[in-house]
C-alpha cells in the first residue's frame, strides 16, 4: 500500500528523469552534428541547409555558444507557437489531427479532475469507512477513493451524478471535436491543389476475358458504362519480384559505398567473404566483388523489368481508372458496377505512396477467408498468447541454458548473475513479445487484404487497442492471463463480471499511477530523445554517406507510429475516465501525460516527423469509436463496482447511460462518418467548375498518365534517366541511389514487404 | 408424457378438421355467389366476369352441377401446375420469393428428415437408457429422442456428426436459394417494362433555404449537381389532413348507398340519429342528411385542397427528383450529394404504391431518435408484456366482474357459467394482446420513419420474429415469463443458459407437435377458407352494392401479410431445425406443414391475393438473416444440451459451426445483399441503350409527370374528371365512388393511419 508520500516521491523521481532526458534532448539538439537528427523535416523542406558547412571547425560538431543552452527549453514555447492552419499545410492534416488526440484528452480531462477534486474528494475524504475497520492498514490514497464510502451510504448519489456530468460532457467534446475536424477534413479536401487521387478509382477483381486483355477490358467496360467521364487507365504489375530485386541492389549499393569510403580513407583495398553477411567463404576484393554483384543484379533486374512489362500473365486483375472530373471519380466511387457485387469492386484510390501493391490482386472470396482466419486467430492471440511465453519462459531457465550451453557455466553459477538471470529471463520473452506485438498485428492486418498503408494502419490500431484492454486493462485489475480471465467469465453470470472487475478497480489505483509515470511519462521523454536514429544516423553518417544527398538520405526522420501509439492514447484515457469516478487522485498523472505529449509530438511534427502518406485523418471515426468504447466500457464497471457497495437503486440509474452513449455514438456515425469515406458530389462539382474555369486548358490525360505506375518502373523508367542526365559524368554515378522521391517509395514498399 | 399412439390420434384429429375445412371450402368456391371471394384476382386482372349474370335463377347463387363437386379436391394440382416464370407474370416477383420460403423449408428439411430417421432414431432407440432408469414413465417418443442416450455414450457423436451435416447442408441450400433469387430479382428488374421509379429517386431532408421555395431550391441543385441528367421533380405536399377528409367522405358515402338501397326496397324513408354512430341525438331523414353532410365535407375537402396546393408551408422539404435515364437515377440514388450527411438524402424511389406519405418529411437527428425510444420500448414490449396482462386479468376475475356489473350476479353464481369465465377470461387478455400485436409493431415500425410499405413491412417482421422467439420458443421450452428467463438470465454464467434450455428441449417435443397441428395445419386451412372476407363480403354486397363498380369494390382480396406470416415461417424452421438431431419425430409434422402452406399459398397468390407493392424480393436478405439466425440458435442450444450429456468432447467440437455459419452469413451478404439494394449501373445502362434505340422519340418528361403525386390530388384532379365525363348525366354520380386504382390507394392510404 502506497501512500500519498511514496507516490510523491516517486513522482518526483520520475519527473526528474524526464527532467533529465530533456535536458540530454536540449543539449544533443543545439549540437549542429545532430541538426540533422533532430530537424530532417526541415531538411526534407529543403528550408534549412547544414550547418556544418560554415563556421569554424570545432563549430561545425559542437556548438561552442554558451547563450543557446540557457535557452535549452525553448523547444517548448516554439513546438506551441505554430498556429494550426499553418501546422496542417506544414505537417498535413494527419499530424494535426493526431496531436488534436492529446488535446481532445485534456479537454476531457482537466474538467472532470476540477470537478473530481471540488466534489469527490471531499465526499470521500469524509467517508471514514477505512477508519472504523480495526486492523486495516490503508493509505492517504485510499482515503481519497471510493473505498473510503460506506456501502449504502446516500454519499455514493454524488459519484453517480458526477458520472452523469462526466458521460454527458465527454460526449458533448466528442461530439464537438467530430464536428471540427470532419469540418476541417473537408476544408483541407476542397483546399488541396489537384492531386491524381482525386481523379482516380481503383478498381479491383476485374473479371477475366477470353477475348480482351485486362486492358482493353477495362477500357472497353468504362466507356460503355461512364462513356462522358471516362478518361484512362493504368494497369497494375504484379512487380513484386522486382521489387526485391531493386531492394537488393540498394542493399548491395550501401555496402560498395562503405567498402569505397573505407578504401579512400585507409588506402588498403578492402576485402570480403563471399558467404551469408560476409561472414565466411573465400575473400575477394571486396569493391570489385560488390560492383560485379551489383552489375549482375542490374542485369537480371532489367531482364525481369521486361518481363513484367510484356507477360500478360504479370498484370493484375486491376487498375487505376482515371476520370475526366473529381464528380466522375466520385460517382464512380460510390456506385456499384456489375450485378456481381463481388466483380468490378471500385473504391477512392488511395495516394500513390499510400498504395499497399502487394494486396491489389486478392479475389473477393479469398478476402472473406482471410478475415475469418485473421479473426479467428487474433481472438488466440489475445486470449492464449501467455501460452507459448510460458513455454519458452520454462526453457530460458537457468538449467535449459547450462544445459544448451554447457561453457557459461562458471558464469552462471555465481550467485548475482544466477540471480540476474532469474529475474531477467522471465520477463525477456514477455518483454520481446510485446515489441512485435504492433508488427504482428501489421502483419496480420496484411493477410486481410487492405490495399492502403493508411487502412492497415487503423485496422492495426484498433486490433491492439482490443489487446490492450484485454490484457493490459483488464488483465492488470483483476491480476490473472487473459486465458484464466476469460475461463473465469464463461463460468460467471454476465452480471457478476463488471462485479468482479469493479471491486478490484479501487486497489489497483496506485499500480497505474506508477505505470502511466514509468511507461507514459519516461516513454515520451524517450520519444523526443530519438536515441535509435541518432545512434544509426551517426553510424550511417560514418560510413556510408559521401555526398550530400547521401546525408539526406542518411536522415531517418521517421513517422506518427498511429498503429501503436493511438491505442496507448485510448488507454490512458480509458484509466482517467474510470478513475476520474473512483480514484480522482490518478487524474493529473495523465493530465501531466497528455500536456506533455502534446507538446512532445508537436514538436516532432514541426520538426521531425515525415509521414509516409496523408489520409485526411480517416482514422477519427475509428478514434472516436475507440472513446466511446472507452465510456462504455467505463460505465460498465462503473455499475459493477456500485452495484457491490449496496447501492441497490444504482444498476437502474446507471443502465440509461451506456444505452445513451450507444445511441451517440450511432448518431455521430450517422452524422459525420460519411465525410470521411465518401465525396460529396456537391464539392467534387464545385471544385470541377472552379478549375474549368481557372484553368480550361488543361491536358488531364498527360497530368494523370504516370501517377499510378508501380514505384519501381517509376524509378527505372521516369525519373533516373533525368539524374543520370545531370551527372552522367560523374565518376559516382554507379553508387548513385534513385532521388529522394523514389528512395522514399521504395524504403516503403521494402519496409512493409519484409515486416 | 404422450405417447406416439396418443400424437398418431391427436394427428388424425387435427388432419380430420383440417380435411372439413378442405370439404368447406371446395364447397363454397364450387357456389357462383361466392366466385368474387375466392377467385378476386381474376376480376382485378378483368379475366373472369361475373358468373352471376349468366344461366338459371338457381344456378346465379348454388352450383348445382353435382360433377364439380366430385372433383372438389382439383385446386391442389391446379395450384402447382402454373409455371414459375408465368407465376411471376401473373402475381409479380414478391408473392412467388414468398412461397418459395415454404418450398426452401422443405427442400431443408425433407433431407434431414431422411437422414436423421435412417440414423438418429436406431441410434437413439436403441440408448435403453430410459428403460434402465427404474419408476420412470416414459413414452415411444422419449425413446426416439436424444433423452434416450446415455450420458457421456459415444453415441452422441453421431449427433454431432449429424448435426455439422444439417448445418452444412443449409448452408448450401440457403447460399443456393439466395443465388437464384438474386438471379430472378436482377432479371425481374431487367425484363420489367418502363415503370417511374426506375428514373426516380426520392431526396428527403431538403435543407430550407431563405431565397428559394423547396421546389426551386431542388431544381437549382440537381440543375447544378447532375447537369446531364437531371430531368424533372415532383415537391412533396403534407396532403394528411386532406386523406383523412377523402376517407371520411368515402365512409359517409358507403353510408348514403347503404340507405338509398333501404329505401329503393322498403319504400319508406330511411332515418338516422345525428349522434355518435347514429345511436343518439335528433332522429332525421337519412338521404337528406347524409347527402347535406357529404355536400358540407366535399366543400371542406376543395378548401383543403387549394390551400394544400397554395400554402408554401404544405410543402415537406422531400421531393422525388427524376432523371433522363436509369443511369442517372442509379448514379444520385447511391452517391452523396452534401458534405452534410443529413442533408440532401437520396434512396431509390419505392414504387408509387409503395410510398407511406406520412414519413416523409421527418428530420434527421428525429430519426434516430426515434429509432432509440422505439429500440427501448421493444425491448420493453418483449420481456415485460406479461405485466400489463397479468394487471387486466387480475382485474377481469368473477369478483371483479361482479362489483361492477351487480346485475350479472346470479347468471354468473351458475356454476357452469362461473367455470366458464374462470376458464376463458384469463387467456383472453393474453389472445387479444397477441392479436393486436402486428398491429402495434407496424406501428412502432411507422413511428422509426421508413418511407415505403414495404419497409415498414420488413421491420415489423424483424420485430415479430424476435418476439416469437423470445417467447414463444425459449419462453416454451423453458416455461416461464420472459422476464423471468431475463432475470435468470443475467444472473446465469453466459455458458449457463444454453444449458438450461438445452435440457429442456427434449421434454417439450410433444408439446410443440401439438403446437404445430392446432397452430399450424388448421391455420392454413382457415387461410384457404376466407370466412371472414366471405362474410363481409357478402355483407357489403347486400347493403352497398349497386353497380358491378361496387362490387368489384366489396372484393377484398387480401394480400400476402409477410410481417406476421413469414416470421412464423422461421420459427417452425426453428423447430425443425432444432428437433431434427434430438427428436426427429417432429420433422413429419413440420414437413406436412410446409407442403401444405406451400399449396395453399401458391393457389391463393393465383387466385386471391392482390398484392399492395412489388419490392422485387427485397426481403430476401432479411429472410436470409433470420435463417442463419435460426441456425445459429439451434447450434448454442445444441451445444447446451450436450454439454450436459457429459460429453466433454462435445463443445469444443461445435464451437466451430457458430463461428462458420456467422462467416457463411457475412460471406453471402457481401456476394449477394448489393442485388437486393443498389442497382448495378451496368444494367442501367444496358437498359438504356436498348431503350434509346428502340424509342428514340419517348417524351419522358410527360412520362413522368405525374407519377408522383400524392393520391388525394391524383383522385382529385386527374382521374376523377374522366369518370364523371363519362357518367355525367347518371343519378348515381354523387353515390360515385372515384375509379378502382384510386380507391385502392386510398384505401391503402387509409388503412396505414388507421393502423
Amino acid at each position: 500500500m502506497a501512500t500519498l508520500k511514496d507516490i510523491g516521491l516517486a513522482a518526483a523521481i520520475n519527473l526528474l528523469s524526464a527532467f533529465a532526458f530533456l535536458v540530454g534532448f536540449a543539449i544533443l539538439r543545439l549540437q549542429p552534428v545532430n541538426d540533422r537528427v533532430y530537424f530532417p523535416k526541415w531538411y526534407r523542406k529543403g528550408v534549412r541547409s547544414s550547418p556544418t558547412r560554415s563556421g569554424a571547425f570545432g563549430n561545425k560538431f559542437v556548438n561552442l555558444d554558451c547563450r543557446t543552452y540557457l535557452r535549452f527549453l525553448n523547444w517548448m514555447p516554439d513546438a506551441l507557437k505554430m498556429p494550426e492552419s499553418e501546422l496542417i499545410e506544414h505537417a498535413g492534416l494527419d499530424s494535426v489531427v493526431y496531436i488534436r488526440i492529446y488535446l481532445f484528452g485534456l479537454k476531457v480531462l482537466v474538467p472532470l479532475a476540477v470537478l473530481a477534486f471540488m466534489v469527490l474528494v471531499p465526499v470521500n475524504w469524509t467517508g471514514q469507512t477505512l477508519e472504523r475497520i480495526k486492523n486495516l492498514t490503508f493509505s492517504d490514497i485510499d482515503k481519497l477513493s471510493i473505498s473510503n464510502v460506506p456501502a449504502g451510504s446516500k454519499r455514493l448519489y454524488a459519484h453517480i451524478a458526477m458520472f452523469y456530468l462526466f458521460t454527458l460532457w465527454t460526449c458533448y467534446v466528442l461530439h464537438e471535436e467530430y464536428k471540427k475536424i470532419a469540418a476541417m477534413r473537408l476544408r483541407f479536401l476542397a483546399s488541396e491543389n489537384r492531386r491524381p487521387d482525386q481523379f482516380t478509382v481503383l478498381v479491383r477483381n476485374i473479371p477475366p476475358d477470353p477475348d480482351e486483355s485486362v486492358s482493353e477490358h477495362v477500357e472497353h467496360f468504362f466507356c460503355v458504362n461512364h462513356p462522358d467521364q471516362y478518361l484512362t487507365h493504368q494497369v497494375v504489375y504484379n512487380a513484386n519480384k522486382l521489387a526485391e530485386f531493386v531492394a537488393k541492389k540498394k542493399s548491395l549499393q550501401n555496402w560498395l559505398t562503405y567498402y569505397k569510403n573505407k578504401y579512400e580513407r585507409k588506402s588498403t583495398k578492402p576485402t570480403t567473404k563471399t558467404g551469408f553477411w560476409g561472414l565466411w567463404g573465400t575473400q575477394v576484393d571486396a569493391i570489385d566483388y560488390y560492383t560485379a554483384e551489383i552489375e549482375k543484379l542490374t542485369e537480371e533486374e532489367n531482364k525481369e523489368r521486361a518481363r513484367v512489362i510484356n507477360d500478360p500473365n504479370c498484370i493484375i486483375p486491376a487498375a487505376f481508372v482515371s476520370f475526366k472530373s473529381r464528380w466522375g471519380a466520385a460517382v464512380c466511387a460510390q456506385t456499384q458496377l456489375s450485378s456481381n457485387p463481388t466483380i468490378w469492386l471500385t473504391e477512392w484510390a488511395p495516394e500513390p505512396c499510400d498504395i499497399y501493391w502487394d494486396n491489389l490482386s486478392i479475389p473477393y472470396v479469398d478476402l472473406t477467408i482471410r478475415r475469418l482466419l485473421m479473426g479467428v486467430a487474433f481472438f488466440f492471440l489475445t486470449f492464449f498468447f501467455m501460452i507459448p511465453i510460458a513455454f519458452v519462459q520454462s526453457l530460458a531457465n537457468i538449467e535449459g541454458i547450462q544445459k544448451v550451453l554447457p561453457f557459461l557455466k562458471p558464469l552462471i553459477d555465481k550467485d548475482s548473475v544466477k540471480s540476474i538471470i532469474q529475474g531477467f529471463l522471465p520477463g525477456i520473452a514477455l518483454k520481446i513479445f510485446l515489441s512485435v506485438l504492433p508488427m504482428i498485428l501489421m502483419a496480420m492486418s496484411k493477410i486481410e487484404g487492405f490495399a492502403s498503408l493508411s487502412s492497415l494502419e487503423r485496422r492495426s490500431a484498433g486490433k491492439f487497442y482490443l489487446f490492450i484492454l484485454v490484457n493490459m486493462f483488464i488483465g492488470n485489475i483483476i491480476t490473472g492471463t487473459a486465458l484464466q480471465q476469460l475461463k473465469a467469465f464463461l463460468n460467471q453470470p454476465p452480471t457478476e463480471i463488471p462485479k468482479i472487475i469493479g471491486v478490484s478497480i479501487p486497489m489497483r489505483a496506485t499500480f497505474f499511477i506508477t505505470y502511466i509515470m514509468v511507461d507514459g511519462w519516461a516513454g515520451i521523454a524517450a520519444e523526443i530523445l530519438r536515441l535509435v536514429p541518432l545512434v544509426i544516423y551517426h553510424l550511417k553518417n560514418t560510413f556510408l554517406v559521401k555526398t550530400d544527398q547521401d546525408r539526406d538520405e542518411a536522415m531517418n526522420p521517421g513517422y506518427l507510429q498511429f498503429a501503436t501509439s493511438e491505442p496507448r492514447i485510448q488507454f490512458y484515457f480509458l484509466l482517467g475516465f474510470v478513475y476520474a469516478v473512483v480514484t480522482p487522485i490518478l487524474l493529473p498523472f495523465i493530465i501531466v501525460f497528455f500536456s506533455f505529449s502534446y507538446m512532445v509530438f508537436r514538436h516532432q511534427v514541426i520538426n521531425v516527423y515525415n509521414q509516409m502518406y496523408e489520409s485526411g485523418a480517416a482514422f477519427w471515426p475509428d478514434v472516436h469509436r475507440r472513446f466511446i468504447m472507452n465510456v462504455v466500457v467505463s460505465q460498465l464497471l462503473m455499475m459493477g463496482l456500485l452495484s457491490t457497495k449496496n447501492a441497490e437503486i444504482s444498476t437502474p440509474l446507471l443502465i440509461p447511460l451506456p444505452i445513451l452513449t450507444i445511441w451517440f455514438h450511432v448518431y455521430c456515425k450517422g452524422r459525420f462518418q460519411s465525410a470521411f469515406v465518401t465525396f460529396p458530389l456537391q464539392d467534387a462539382m464545385v471544385k470541377d467548375t472552379l478549375e474549368r474555369a481557372t484553368e480550361p486548358n488543361l491536358n488531364m490525360r498527360s497530368y494523370i498518365k504516370d501517377a499510378y505506375v508501380h514505384p519501381v518502373f517509376k524509378a527505372g523508367e521516369l525519373e533516373r534517366p533525368l539524374v543520370v542526365d545531370e551527372e552522367e559524368n560523374h565518376p559516382l554515378v554507379q553508387t548513385k541511389r534513385t532521388s529522394h522521391m523514389n528512395s522514399k517509395h521504395e524504403s516503403y514498399v521494402n519496409s512493409d514487404t519484409d515486416s
